[in-house]
């Protein structure tokens, strides 16, 4: 594979391993952060320190971008000293982040204009997918774009699925979290009705993983969430943010998501009981809560 | 394994091959339907045909009850000419249908106070399992009573569970239904967003049955579903009923079940259009109308 010269931006807790993976595979990196001590294991490994999203752009082949949510995308890409003010012609950006739909889209517009390249490649498998390089990542874009990208993105990735125009890469992410929301906060009302009728919890998951009810949430969380062990994995926090963008895409495409918005007021229920930090297989706290059900963990 | 006489009463789509698969294994049958046209095929196979419940119970060891919903078990066990008006000490009773786990626990009770052994002992699987005699048997009871049982439910069941004392069954099997209904919820709102904002159902299927989203709904219905086949399978008038029996055994537990109280009334709504034979996959259609999708299917 042909190495290039690629520039990051978000190094946290997903970006450092999956920069750390390019400069394995022998990129040469040009990275920025507005914390500079995350750019910390990049430099010592021979990356090169850019003070601005623009100067990323002026020094990079390829810019990739890891960050929270939609409004840092918008500023990094399209704001003052943003790529955009650094973009070149040709030059491919491949945003990574978890971000509403329309906001990718919009971004990808506006960079398009300048001649930049866009892929929109949210995400999952989280840091321990980030760390072994075997991350799901789900693309919008054109095929030709898609193909460019691909090397890079199998450094950082095992599943690599091109789902369609670009925004995408965005929609199939909201639809994936939108499924595993509904599947943990079945498990924590079928839990949680279980316990208050007496039944063994243990009995429940061995059933219901048995037959029609079974998920990969509760193979992989049963056991752990019948213990009390809400250690994450993926943070509730997170997953909040990531309802908020599912909801958002509802009222931007107009389709209601009566579930969605339940799952996305029980998560903010957990977030307010200050369980934010906790898996968010811990959604079983707040129907406990609502139950009276002896918390198991707080 | 010993003949057994029993009596069974219920003989719709479940019940029926249930029956043929206990007179294939030898044991003997008094069989009871209001609708008596039901009874032939067991009839011609060599059953006794009993006039009421109490002739049922007056007539045999054993007696099954597979019926519809938690009115007729209450009716057919308590009713004037019920089972308990034929009742014997020491006789066994075993209630396969689905009704909600209070109602189970009042008719054992009283079942109970004449010697009866009684387990609640709801199935999933559906007909393909009753025909195949492989269907899911969720049990309530004490143990000795279920020892006792075993080589009968054997006959019907495959994976057969006991989950606690009596109405652990039922209880069991309504968690079933919530996480099923949620798994098939979640599974239609992000095929929705993702068919309205133009990405192709079958990668959402693909992307989501790859990671943490899959869910054995989706494995089984998922490539059904966005072919617009709906056949049952299950049908939502059923789901339904299995539903409110959720919600009912909520408020008696004390437990609130925000999530599958949106379900209940998304499958109503399904009711509602007339869509209540359909497969309860076809719980897609409601979200699909809310959102004015093109419909596949009506």
């Amino acid at each position: 594979m042909a190495e290039r010269k690629i520039g990051f931006i978000g190094l946290g807790i997903m970006g450092q391993p999956m920069v750390a993976n390019l400069q394995d595979a022998g990129h040469t990196l040009v990275v920025h952060d507005l914390d500079r001590d995350r750019l910390h294991h990049a430099v010592l490994a021979g990356a090169a320190e850019a003070t601005s999203p623009r100067e990323v752009a002026e020094s990079s082949e390829v810019v990739i971008t890891m960050l929270p949510d939609s409004p840092d995308v918008e500023a990094v890409a399209l704001g003052s000293d943003g790529l955009i003010e650094g973009a070149t012609r040709g030059q491919l950006y491949i945003d990574m982040s978890t971000i509403a739909p329309q906001v990718a889209v919009r971004v990808a517009d506006e960079m398009c204009e300048r001649g930049v390249r866009c892929l929109d490649a949210p995400v999952s498998g989280g840091d321990v997918g980030a760390i072994e390089g075997k991350l799901s990542i789900m693309v919008g874009g054109d095929e030709a774009t898609f193909t460019d990208a691909l090397p890079i993105l199998r450094v950082m990735g095992e599943t690599i699925t091109l789902c369609g125009p670009i925004g995408s890469g965005q929609i199939v992410k909201a639809c994936n979290q939108i499924q595993v929301a509904l599947n943990l906060v079945g498990m924590a009302e079928a839990l949680t009705l279980g316990a208050k009728a007496g039944v063994d919890p243990e009995v429940v998951i061995e059933v219901l993983s048995g037959g029609y009810a079974r998920t990969r949430v509760m193979d992989v969380r049963g056991p752990r969430v019948i213990r009390g062990d809400f250690e994450p994995g993926f943070k509730a926090k997170l997953h909040y943010k990531d309802i908020n963008i599912v909801m958002q895409s509802g009222r931007d495409y107009g389709v209601p998501l009566p579930a969605s918005a339940i799952a996305r007021e029980l998560f903010g229920a957990m977030l307010a009981a200050g369980r934010g930090e906790l898996d968010h297989s811990a959604i079983l706290t707040v129907l406990e809560d609502l139950a009276r059900v002896e918390a198991r963990t707080d």
